[in-house]
Protein backbone atom coordinates (compact mmCIF):
# COMPACT_ATOMS: atom_id res chain seq x y z
CA UNK A 1 0.00 0.00 0.00
CA UNK A 2 2.81 2.34 -0.63
CA UNK A 3 1.69 3.78 -2.72
CA UNK A 4 -0.96 5.33 -0.82
CA UNK A 5 1.79 7.93 1.03
CA UNK A 6 1.45 10.05 -1.76
CA UNK A 7 -2.43 10.26 -2.66
CA UNK A 8 -2.64 10.76 1.21
CA UNK A 9 -0.24 13.75 1.29
CA UNK A 10 -2.40 14.96 -1.71
CA UNK A 11 -5.75 14.70 0.57
CA UNK A 12 -4.20 17.05 2.97
CA UNK A 13 -4.80 19.80 0.12
CA UNK A 14 -7.24 18.65 -1.90
CA UNK A 15 -10.88 17.71 -1.51
CA UNK A 16 -11.10 14.15 -3.43
CA UNK A 17 -12.69 12.48 -0.02
CA UNK A 18 -12.32 9.17 -2.16
CA UNK A 19 -8.65 9.19 -2.20
CA UNK A 20 -8.91 9.83 1.65
CA UNK A 21 -10.61 6.45 2.41
CA UNK A 22 -7.69 4.66 2.07
CA UNK A 23 -5.89 6.27 5.20
CA UNK A 24 -2.92 4.00 5.85
CA UNK A 25 0.43 5.38 5.45
CA UNK A 26 0.95 9.04 7.55
CA UNK A 27 4.30 7.88 9.21
CA UNK A 28 7.10 10.43 7.47
CA UNK A 29 4.71 12.84 7.23
CA UNK A 30 5.13 16.60 8.68
CA UNK A 31 2.63 17.99 10.31
CA UNK A 32 1.87 21.59 10.25
CA UNK A 33 0.54 23.95 12.30
CA UNK A 34 -3.04 26.10 11.80
CA UNK A 35 -3.75 23.49 8.87
CA UNK A 36 -7.74 23.45 8.31
CA UNK A 37 -9.71 21.26 7.39
CA UNK A 38 -11.39 21.53 3.62
CA UNK A 39 -14.24 23.54 3.95
CA UNK A 40 -14.77 24.13 0.20
CA UNK A 41 -17.08 21.27 -1.27
CA UNK A 42 -20.06 21.72 -3.30
CA UNK A 43 -21.88 21.50 -0.08
CA UNK A 44 -21.56 22.28 3.65
CA UNK A 45 -23.27 19.34 4.48
CA UNK A 46 -26.34 18.22 6.76
CA UNK A 47 -27.35 19.38 10.12
CA UNK A 48 -29.64 17.22 12.01
CA UNK A 49 -31.78 18.69 15.19
CA UNK A 50 -33.63 16.80 17.13
CA UNK A 51 -35.65 18.72 19.25
CA UNK A 52 -37.63 16.82 21.89
CA UNK A 53 -40.37 19.04 24.26
CA UNK A 54 -42.82 16.52 24.69
CA UNK A 55 -42.32 13.76 27.47
CA UNK A 56 -45.84 13.01 28.26
CA UNK A 57 -45.26 9.19 27.25
CA UNK A 58 -42.49 9.12 29.70
CA UNK A 59 -43.59 11.25 33.07
CA UNK A 60 -40.81 13.39 32.36
CA UNK A 61 -41.49 17.76 31.93
CA UNK A 62 -41.98 19.34 28.53
CA UNK A 63 -39.04 21.11 27.76
CA UNK A 64 -40.45 24.41 27.28
CA UNK A 65 -38.33 26.91 25.16
CA UNK A 66 -36.67 23.95 23.21
CA UNK A 67 -38.51 25.19 19.84
CA UNK A 68 -36.94 28.83 20.48
CA UNK A 69 -33.41 26.95 20.52
CA UNK A 70 -34.76 24.71 17.71
CA UNK A 71 -35.10 27.79 15.72
CA UNK A 72 -32.55 29.83 16.41
CA UNK A 73 -30.40 26.67 15.13
CA UNK A 74 -32.19 26.41 11.74
CA UNK A 75 -31.43 29.74 11.14
CA UNK A 76 -27.61 29.78 12.07
CA UNK A 77 -26.77 26.90 10.39
CA UNK A 78 -28.60 27.55 7.58
CA UNK A 79 -26.94 31.09 7.71
CA UNK A 80 -23.41 28.90 7.91
CA UNK A 81 -24.98 26.88 4.31
CA UNK A 82 -25.88 23.59 5.82
CA UNK A 83 -28.68 21.81 4.69
CA UNK A 84 -31.01 21.44 7.95
CA UNK A 85 -33.08 19.51 8.76
CA UNK A 86 -35.16 19.57 12.17
CA UNK A 87 -37.40 17.09 13.32
CA UNK A 88 -39.80 17.55 16.68
CA UNK A 89 -40.81 14.63 19.28
CA UNK A 90 -39.55 11.88 17.50
CA UNK A 91 -39.31 7.91 19.19
CA UNK A 92 -35.98 6.22 19.72
CA UNK A 93 -37.37 3.79 16.23
CA UNK A 94 -37.38 7.27 14.19
CA UNK A 95 -34.81 8.88 15.28
CA UNK A 96 -32.58 5.74 14.68
CA UNK A 97 -33.52 5.38 11.48
CA UNK A 98 -33.30 8.74 10.65
CA UNK A 99 -29.53 8.66 11.62
CA UNK A 100 -29.21 5.28 9.86
CA UNK A 101 -30.30 6.50 6.81
CA UNK A 102 -28.19 9.95 7.05
CA UNK A 103 -24.65 7.83 7.99
CA UNK A 104 -25.65 5.77 5.11
CA UNK A 105 -25.70 8.58 2.36
CA UNK A 106 -22.96 9.48 0.32
CA UNK A 107 -22.05 12.74 2.17
CA UNK A 108 -18.27 13.45 -0.41
CA UNK A 109 -19.53 16.34 -1.85
CA UNK A 110 -19.73 17.87 1.79
CA UNK A 111 -17.50 19.43 3.75
CA UNK A 112 -18.89 17.88 7.42
CA UNK A 113 -21.61 16.79 9.38
CA UNK A 114 -23.80 18.30 12.29
CA UNK A 115 -26.30 16.60 14.21
CA UNK A 116 -27.42 18.04 17.65
CA UNK A 117 -29.92 16.49 20.43
CA UNK A 118 -32.42 18.95 22.66
CA UNK A 119 -33.84 16.80 25.25
CA UNK A 120 -33.66 15.56 28.79
CA UNK A 121 -30.81 13.05 29.31
CA UNK A 122 -28.50 11.46 31.73
CA UNK A 123 -25.22 9.15 32.10
CA UNK A 124 -24.10 9.24 28.51
CA UNK A 125 -28.02 9.08 27.11
CA UNK A 126 -30.58 11.09 25.70
CA UNK A 127 -34.15 10.99 25.53
CA UNK A 128 -36.10 10.38 22.53
CA UNK A 129 -39.97 10.69 23.48
CA UNK A 130 -40.42 7.10 24.29
CA UNK A 131 -37.32 5.47 25.79
CA UNK A 132 -33.20 6.91 25.91
CA UNK A 133 -30.68 6.46 23.45
CA UNK A 134 -27.14 5.39 24.46
CA UNK A 135 -24.78 7.82 23.03
CA UNK A 136 -22.52 5.91 21.14
CA UNK A 137 -25.39 4.31 19.56
CA UNK A 138 -25.95 7.78 17.56
CA UNK A 139 -22.28 8.44 16.88
CA UNK A 140 -20.74 4.93 16.24
CA UNK A 141 -22.28 5.38 13.00
CA UNK A 142 -20.72 8.17 11.81
CA UNK A 143 -17.10 6.11 12.04
CA UNK A 144 -14.85 5.73 9.21
CA UNK A 145 -15.29 2.33 8.78
CA UNK A 146 -18.69 2.72 9.31
CA UNK A 147 -19.63 6.20 7.12
CA UNK A 148 -16.53 6.16 4.43
CA UNK A 149 -18.01 9.35 3.14
CA UNK A 150 -17.43 11.62 6.23
CA UNK A 151 -13.94 10.15 6.78
CA UNK A 152 -11.53 12.93 7.27
CA UNK A 153 -13.88 15.30 7.51
CA UNK A 154 -15.28 17.20 10.97
CA UNK A 155 -18.31 15.22 12.71
CA UNK A 156 -20.07 17.57 15.11
CA UNK A 157 -22.33 16.68 18.18
CA UNK A 158 -23.99 18.79 20.15
CA UNK A 159 -25.94 17.90 23.53
CA UNK A 160 -28.52 20.31 24.79
CA UNK A 161 -29.04 17.00 27.08
CA UNK A 162 -30.59 17.10 30.72
CA UNK A 163 -31.03 14.77 33.12
CA UNK A 164 -34.95 13.89 33.41
CA UNK A 165 -36.24 16.49 35.67
CA UNK A 166 -39.11 15.00 37.66
CA UNK A 167 -40.19 17.12 40.20
CA UNK A 168 -39.01 14.17 42.89
CA UNK A 169 -35.66 14.22 40.90
CA UNK A 170 -33.24 14.74 44.54
CA UNK A 171 -30.25 16.01 41.92
CA UNK A 172 -32.30 19.36 40.73
CA UNK A 173 -30.92 22.14 42.98
CA UNK A 174 -33.67 24.34 42.30
CA UNK A 175 -36.21 22.03 42.59
CA UNK A 176 -38.26 24.27 44.69
CA UNK A 177 -38.64 26.59 41.87
CA UNK A 178 -39.31 24.66 39.26
CA UNK A 179 -42.78 25.48 37.98
CA UNK A 180 -42.98 26.20 34.61
CA UNK A 181 -42.93 29.28 34.76
CA UNK A 182 -39.68 29.77 36.24
CA UNK A 183 -36.04 28.74 35.08
CA UNK A 184 -35.49 25.01 34.47
CA UNK A 185 -32.87 23.19 36.04
CA UNK A 186 -31.80 19.97 34.51
CA UNK A 187 -28.44 18.13 35.58
CA UNK A 188 -26.27 17.04 32.33
CA UNK A 189 -25.28 14.11 30.42
CA UNK A 190 -22.19 13.50 30.81
CA UNK A 191 -19.51 10.66 31.52
CA UNK A 192 -19.09 10.50 28.07
CA UNK A 193 -15.63 10.50 26.00
CA UNK A 194 -17.02 9.44 22.05
CA UNK A 195 -14.51 7.95 20.01
CA UNK A 196 -12.74 8.83 16.60
CA UNK A 197 -10.97 10.60 14.85
CA UNK A 198 -12.12 14.13 13.74
CA UNK A 199 -15.50 14.01 15.85
CA UNK A 200 -16.20 16.97 18.59
CA UNK A 201 -18.74 16.73 20.65
CA UNK A 202 -20.27 19.82 22.27
CA UNK A 203 -21.80 19.80 25.88
CA UNK A 204 -24.22 22.20 27.43
CA UNK A 205 -23.17 20.96 30.26
CA UNK A 206 -20.35 19.21 32.40
CA UNK A 207 -20.92 16.60 35.13
CA UNK A 208 -21.62 18.01 38.53
CA UNK A 209 -23.10 21.41 36.91
CA UNK A 210 -26.61 22.29 35.68
CA UNK A 211 -27.78 23.03 32.44
CA UNK A 212 -30.27 26.05 32.64
CA UNK A 213 -33.44 26.10 30.07
CA UNK A 214 -35.59 29.13 30.25
CA UNK A 215 -39.04 28.34 29.26
CA UNK A 216 -39.08 31.32 26.53
CA UNK A 217 -35.82 32.28 25.94
CA UNK A 218 -34.63 28.95 25.33
CA UNK A 219 -31.68 26.98 26.54
CA UNK A 220 -28.84 29.58 27.90
CA UNK A 221 -26.53 26.70 26.05
CA UNK A 222 -27.74 26.81 22.43
CA UNK A 223 -28.64 30.40 22.76
CA UNK A 224 -25.27 31.54 23.51
CA UNK A 225 -23.60 29.35 21.09
CA UNK A 226 -25.97 30.28 18.01
CA UNK A 227 -25.33 34.29 19.33
CA UNK A 228 -21.09 33.55 19.17
CA UNK A 229 -21.41 31.51 15.91
CA UNK A 230 -23.55 34.47 14.56
CA UNK A 231 -21.13 37.21 15.37
CA UNK A 232 -17.65 35.25 14.80
CA UNK A 233 -18.21 32.56 12.50
CA UNK A 234 -16.44 33.54 9.74
CA UNK A 235 -13.52 35.39 12.51
CA UNK A 236 -12.87 32.67 14.86
CA UNK A 237 -11.70 28.86 14.51
CA UNK A 238 -14.57 26.23 16.07
CA UNK A 239 -12.94 24.92 18.94
CA UNK A 240 -12.21 29.20 20.04
CA UNK A 241 -15.99 29.74 19.36
CA UNK A 242 -16.80 27.02 21.77
CA UNK A 243 -14.24 28.69 24.16
CA UNK A 244 -16.28 31.87 24.06
CA UNK A 245 -19.86 29.97 24.78
CA UNK A 246 -17.92 28.19 27.43
CA UNK A 247 -16.79 31.87 29.16
CA UNK A 248 -20.19 33.47 28.30
CA UNK A 249 -22.40 30.76 29.63
CA UNK A 250 -20.18 30.14 32.91
CA UNK A 251 -20.34 33.87 33.61
CA UNK A 252 -24.03 34.25 32.31
CA UNK A 253 -25.50 31.20 35.31
CA UNK A 254 -24.07 32.85 37.99
CA UNK A 255 -26.11 36.17 38.08
CA UNK A 256 -29.72 34.99 37.81
CA UNK A 257 -29.90 34.09 41.47
CA UNK A 258 -27.10 34.87 43.69
CA UNK A 259 -28.79 33.09 46.65
CA UNK A 260 -29.20 29.81 45.05
CA UNK A 261 -26.61 27.27 44.56
CA UNK A 262 -26.05 25.24 42.07
CA UNK A 263 -27.19 28.41 39.67
CA UNK A 264 -23.69 27.82 37.61
CA UNK A 265 -23.17 25.92 33.86
CA UNK A 266 -20.70 24.77 32.67
CA UNK A 267 -20.48 23.59 28.90
CA UNK A 268 -17.43 21.08 27.76
CA UNK A 269 -16.54 20.05 24.82
CA UNK A 270 -14.46 16.94 23.61
CA UNK A 271 -12.20 17.50 20.95
CA UNK A 272 -10.65 14.94 18.54
CA UNK A 273 -10.09 17.33 15.53
CA UNK A 274 -6.88 17.01 13.87
CA UNK A 275 -7.09 20.11 11.49
CA UNK A 276 -8.46 23.55 12.69
CA UNK A 277 -11.83 24.18 11.45
CA UNK A 278 -13.34 27.42 9.66
CA UNK A 279 -17.25 28.16 8.72
CA UNK A 280 -16.15 30.57 6.36
CA UNK A 281 -19.23 31.64 3.79
CA UNK A 282 -19.20 29.50 0.96
CA UNK A 283 -19.80 32.01 -1.51
CA UNK B 1 -23.18 41.77 46.74
CA UNK B 2 -23.50 44.05 44.02
CA UNK B 3 -20.31 45.68 44.80
CA UNK B 4 -18.47 42.93 43.35
CA UNK B 5 -19.38 43.44 40.11
CA UNK B 6 -16.52 46.44 39.36
CA UNK B 7 -14.25 43.86 41.20
CA UNK B 8 -15.19 41.26 38.71
CA UNK B 9 -15.03 43.41 35.21
CA UNK B 10 -11.40 44.05 36.99
CA UNK B 11 -10.31 40.69 37.43
CA UNK B 12 -10.88 39.99 33.53
CA UNK B 13 -8.01 42.34 33.07
CA UNK B 14 -5.92 42.08 36.03
CA UNK B 15 -4.12 39.83 38.04
CA UNK B 16 -5.24 40.46 41.36
CA UNK B 17 -6.24 36.48 42.14
CA UNK B 18 -7.75 37.16 45.41
CA UNK B 19 -10.33 39.42 44.13
CA UNK B 20 -11.56 36.98 41.10
CA UNK B 21 -12.54 34.61 44.18
CA UNK B 22 -15.82 36.20 44.42
CA UNK B 23 -16.81 35.46 41.29
CA UNK B 24 -20.22 36.72 41.58
CA UNK B 25 -21.93 38.79 39.32
CA UNK B 26 -21.10 38.73 35.53
CA UNK B 27 -24.49 39.42 33.84
CA UNK B 28 -23.57 41.98 32.01
CA UNK B 29 -20.58 41.70 31.02
CA UNK B 30 -18.93 41.59 27.36
CA UNK B 31 -17.96 38.30 26.04
CA UNK B 32 -14.62 39.24 23.89
CA UNK B 33 -12.91 36.91 21.54
CA UNK B 34 -9.53 35.96 21.85
CA UNK B 35 -9.62 37.14 25.42
CA UNK B 36 -6.64 35.35 27.25
CA UNK B 37 -5.64 33.61 30.46
CA UNK B 38 -3.13 35.96 32.42
CA UNK B 39 -0.32 34.42 32.36
CA UNK B 40 1.99 37.35 33.94
CA UNK B 41 1.90 36.10 36.95
CA UNK B 42 5.52 35.78 39.08
CA UNK B 43 5.15 32.74 38.67
CA UNK B 44 4.36 29.98 35.98
CA UNK B 45 2.82 27.31 38.74
CA UNK B 46 3.71 23.64 39.61
CA UNK B 47 3.98 20.86 37.40
CA UNK B 48 3.48 17.53 39.06
CA UNK B 49 3.93 14.56 37.73
CA UNK B 50 3.36 10.79 38.57
CA UNK B 51 5.10 8.42 36.82
CA UNK B 52 4.08 5.05 37.57
CA UNK B 53 6.69 2.47 36.32
CA UNK B 54 6.60 -0.77 38.44
CA UNK B 55 3.34 -2.35 39.35
CA UNK B 56 5.14 -5.92 40.79
CA UNK B 57 2.32 -5.28 43.47
CA UNK B 58 -0.58 -4.89 41.11
CA UNK B 59 0.39 -8.06 38.56
CA UNK B 60 0.28 -5.52 35.73
CA UNK B 61 2.75 -5.33 33.27
CA UNK B 62 5.76 -2.69 33.97
CA UNK B 63 5.48 0.38 32.30
CA UNK B 64 8.90 0.83 30.14
CA UNK B 65 9.73 3.70 28.88
CA UNK B 66 7.82 5.98 31.11
CA UNK B 67 10.72 7.41 32.53
CA UNK B 68 11.40 8.78 29.04
CA UNK B 69 8.05 10.30 29.09
CA UNK B 70 9.11 11.69 32.51
CA UNK B 71 12.54 13.41 31.47
CA UNK B 72 10.90 14.59 28.72
CA UNK B 73 7.65 16.46 30.57
CA UNK B 74 10.47 17.79 32.79
CA UNK B 75 12.54 18.89 30.51
CA UNK B 76 9.42 20.90 28.53
CA UNK B 77 7.95 21.62 31.59
CA UNK B 78 10.50 23.47 32.87
CA UNK B 79 11.37 25.24 29.31
CA UNK B 80 7.37 26.46 29.82
CA UNK B 81 9.08 28.19 33.42
CA UNK B 82 7.13 25.78 35.61
CA UNK B 83 8.21 24.48 38.86
CA UNK B 84 8.40 20.68 38.22
CA UNK B 85 7.97 17.93 41.08
CA UNK B 86 7.94 14.16 39.19
CA UNK B 87 7.59 11.43 41.62
CA UNK B 88 8.06 7.60 40.58
CA UNK B 89 6.01 4.87 41.85
CA UNK B 90 3.78 6.30 44.32
CA UNK B 91 0.97 4.29 46.31
CA UNK B 92 -2.46 5.41 46.36
CA UNK B 93 -2.15 7.08 49.93
CA UNK B 94 1.26 9.11 48.97
CA UNK B 95 -0.47 10.29 45.58
CA UNK B 96 -3.23 12.02 47.36
CA UNK B 97 -1.47 13.02 50.09
CA UNK B 98 0.66 15.06 47.14
CA UNK B 99 -2.33 16.06 46.10
CA UNK B 100 -3.45 17.23 48.55
CA UNK B 101 -0.90 19.00 50.45
CA UNK B 102 -0.83 21.04 46.50
CA UNK B 103 -4.38 21.21 46.28
CA UNK B 104 -4.28 23.21 50.16
CA UNK B 105 -1.35 25.61 48.94
CA UNK B 106 -1.44 29.08 48.05
CA UNK B 107 -0.80 29.60 44.03
CA UNK B 108 -2.22 33.29 44.26
CA UNK B 109 0.86 34.24 42.60
CA UNK B 110 0.57 31.56 40.02
CA UNK B 111 -0.48 31.46 36.10
CA UNK B 112 -1.72 27.78 36.13
CA UNK B 113 -1.65 24.82 37.42
CA UNK B 114 -0.33 21.24 35.89
CA UNK B 115 -0.94 17.33 36.72
CA UNK B 116 0.40 14.60 35.06
CA UNK B 117 -0.22 11.17 35.72
CA UNK B 118 1.85 8.83 33.50
CA UNK B 119 0.56 5.04 34.47
CA UNK B 120 -2.23 2.32 33.59
CA UNK B 121 -6.02 2.84 33.75
CA UNK B 122 -9.66 2.07 33.45
CA UNK B 123 -13.00 3.17 33.30
CA UNK B 124 -11.89 6.90 34.82
CA UNK B 125 -9.48 5.29 36.80
CA UNK B 126 -5.65 5.56 37.06
CA UNK B 127 -3.40 3.13 38.82
CA UNK B 128 -1.52 4.01 41.68
CA UNK B 129 1.81 1.37 42.44
CA UNK B 130 -0.43 -0.46 44.96
CA UNK B 131 -4.20 0.49 44.07
CA UNK B 132 -6.31 2.28 41.92
CA UNK B 133 -7.56 6.07 42.02
CA UNK B 134 -10.81 7.57 40.82
CA UNK B 135 -9.60 10.54 38.45
CA UNK B 136 -12.53 13.30 40.24
CA UNK B 137 -10.70 12.03 43.47
CA UNK B 138 -7.68 14.02 41.99
CA UNK B 139 -9.59 16.74 39.67
CA UNK B 140 -12.30 17.60 42.48
CA UNK B 141 -9.65 18.72 45.06
CA UNK B 142 -8.87 21.93 42.61
CA UNK B 143 -12.45 22.93 42.14
CA UNK B 144 -13.11 26.42 42.66
CA UNK B 145 -14.55 25.89 46.32
CA UNK B 146 -11.71 23.63 47.31
CA UNK B 147 -8.53 25.42 45.62
CA UNK B 148 -9.44 29.60 45.75
CA UNK B 149 -5.89 30.17 44.71
CA UNK B 150 -6.84 28.97 41.34
CA UNK B 151 -10.04 29.90 40.31
CA UNK B 152 -10.21 31.46 37.29
CA UNK B 153 -6.69 29.97 36.09
CA UNK B 154 -5.88 26.95 33.73
CA UNK B 155 -5.88 23.81 35.57
CA UNK B 156 -4.57 21.08 33.17
CA UNK B 157 -4.68 17.59 33.25
CA UNK B 158 -2.95 14.95 31.53
CA UNK B 159 -3.78 11.57 31.30
CA UNK B 160 -1.49 9.13 29.69
CA UNK B 161 -2.96 6.26 31.71
CA UNK B 162 -3.83 3.13 30.06
CA UNK B 163 -6.02 0.45 31.26
CA UNK B 164 -4.32 -2.77 32.57
CA UNK B 165 -2.54 -4.87 30.30
CA UNK B 166 -1.81 -7.82 31.80
CA UNK B 167 -1.39 -10.81 29.03
CA UNK B 168 -4.68 -12.35 29.39
CA UNK B 169 -6.27 -9.08 29.01
CA UNK B 170 -9.25 -9.69 26.38
CA UNK B 171 -9.00 -6.05 25.47
CA UNK B 172 -5.64 -5.82 23.79
CA UNK B 173 -5.91 -6.16 20.43
CA UNK B 174 -1.99 -6.91 20.34
CA UNK B 175 -1.29 -9.21 23.01
CA UNK B 176 0.56 -12.00 20.87
CA UNK B 177 3.06 -9.26 20.10
CA UNK B 178 2.87 -8.06 24.03
CA UNK B 179 6.36 -8.97 24.96
CA UNK B 180 8.61 -6.69 26.59
CA UNK B 181 10.62 -5.55 23.59
CA UNK B 182 7.83 -5.50 21.52
CA UNK B 183 5.12 -2.08 21.60
CA UNK B 184 3.08 -2.26 24.28
CA UNK B 185 -0.84 -1.88 23.78
CA UNK B 186 -2.78 -0.21 26.14
CA UNK B 187 -6.68 0.64 26.07
CA UNK B 188 -7.48 4.43 27.30
CA UNK B 189 -9.19 5.70 30.25
CA UNK B 190 -12.52 6.83 28.93
CA UNK B 191 -15.67 7.70 30.08
CA UNK B 192 -14.24 11.00 32.17
CA UNK B 193 -15.42 14.24 31.63
CA UNK B 194 -14.54 16.42 34.63
CA UNK B 195 -16.29 19.01 36.05
CA UNK B 196 -15.34 22.96 36.46
CA UNK B 197 -15.00 25.73 35.13
CA UNK B 198 -10.84 26.60 33.56
CA UNK B 199 -9.99 22.43 33.52
CA UNK B 200 -8.69 21.22 31.02
CA UNK B 201 -8.10 17.31 30.60
CA UNK B 202 -5.71 16.03 27.68
CA UNK B 203 -6.38 12.40 27.10
CA UNK B 204 -3.96 10.00 25.17
CA UNK B 205 -6.57 7.78 23.93
CA UNK B 206 -10.62 8.21 23.35
CA UNK B 207 -12.92 5.07 24.63
CA UNK B 208 -12.32 2.24 21.74
CA UNK B 209 -8.77 3.27 20.50
CA UNK B 210 -5.63 1.92 21.98
CA UNK B 211 -2.39 3.65 23.91
CA UNK B 212 0.89 2.71 22.49
CA UNK B 213 4.22 2.80 24.87
CA UNK B 214 7.51 2.20 23.20
CA UNK B 215 9.91 0.38 25.70
CA UNK B 216 12.97 2.52 24.61
CA UNK B 217 11.22 5.69 23.33
CA UNK B 218 8.13 6.48 25.71
CA UNK B 219 4.27 6.93 24.76
CA UNK B 220 3.31 8.26 21.24
CA UNK B 221 1.31 10.73 22.94
CA UNK B 222 3.80 12.15 25.59
CA UNK B 223 6.46 12.04 22.87
CA UNK B 224 4.10 13.68 20.30
CA UNK B 225 2.99 16.50 22.96
CA UNK B 226 6.85 17.29 23.97
CA UNK B 227 8.16 17.96 20.51
CA UNK B 228 4.68 20.07 19.28
CA UNK B 229 5.13 21.98 22.51
CA UNK B 230 8.53 22.55 22.43
CA UNK B 231 8.35 23.56 18.72
CA UNK B 232 5.12 25.62 18.82
CA UNK B 233 4.87 26.98 22.75
CA UNK B 234 5.06 30.62 21.59
CA UNK B 235 2.80 30.66 18.74
CA UNK B 236 0.00 28.25 18.97
CA UNK B 237 -2.61 28.22 21.45
CA UNK B 238 -2.46 25.29 24.03
CA UNK B 239 -5.58 24.21 22.52
CA UNK B 240 -4.20 24.60 19.15
CA UNK B 241 -1.40 22.69 20.19
CA UNK B 242 -3.69 19.50 21.50
CA UNK B 243 -5.09 19.50 17.79
CA UNK B 244 -1.99 19.35 16.21
CA UNK B 245 -1.33 16.24 18.84
CA UNK B 246 -4.40 14.52 17.64
CA UNK B 247 -3.39 14.91 14.22
CA UNK B 248 0.40 13.75 15.04
CA UNK B 249 -0.71 10.69 16.81
CA UNK B 250 -3.76 9.81 14.58
CA UNK B 251 -1.13 9.72 11.36
CA UNK B 252 1.75 8.20 13.50
CA UNK B 253 -0.19 5.42 15.32
CA UNK B 254 -1.08 4.27 11.36
CA UNK B 255 1.32 3.41 10.01
CA UNK B 256 3.38 1.04 11.93
CA UNK B 257 2.02 -1.93 11.12
CA UNK B 258 -0.21 -1.92 9.03
CA UNK B 259 -1.68 -5.66 8.60
CA UNK B 260 -2.94 -5.76 12.68
CA UNK B 261 -5.94 -4.19 13.57
CA UNK B 262 -5.99 -1.81 16.53
CA UNK B 263 -2.91 0.01 15.63
CA UNK B 264 -4.46 3.32 15.68
CA UNK B 265 -4.14 6.08 18.14
CA UNK B 266 -6.73 9.11 18.59
CA UNK B 267 -6.23 11.31 21.61
CA UNK B 268 -8.82 13.50 22.60
CA UNK B 269 -9.25 16.48 25.14
CA UNK B 270 -12.48 17.87 26.88
CA UNK B 271 -11.88 21.57 27.50
CA UNK B 272 -13.52 23.84 29.73
CA UNK B 273 -11.35 26.45 29.48
CA UNK B 274 -13.11 30.01 29.31
CA UNK B 275 -10.45 31.79 27.33
CA UNK B 276 -7.49 31.15 25.10
CA UNK B 277 -4.07 29.95 26.54
CA UNK B 278 -0.39 30.62 25.75
CA UNK B 279 2.61 30.01 27.06
CA UNK B 280 4.61 32.90 26.35
CA UNK B 281 8.30 32.82 27.63
CA UNK B 282 8.45 34.83 30.83
CA UNK B 283 11.38 37.34 30.28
Amino acid sequence: MHHNKSIMMATETTSNESESLTKTDGCNQSVYPNQEYDMKHAKRGLALIFNQKDFSLLGLKTRKGTDKDRDSLVSRFEELDFEVKAYNDYSRDKVLKEIKEVAAADHVDADCFVCIFLSHGEDGHVYANDEKIKIPEITDLFKGDKCRGLVGKPKIFIWQACRGDKKDDPVAPMSAEDSDDEMAVDAGVSNTLPAGADFIMCYSTTEGFCSFRDPLNGTWYIQDLCEIMGRYRSQLEFTNILTLVNRKVSLRSICDDLSATGTKQMPCFASMLTKRLFFRPKK
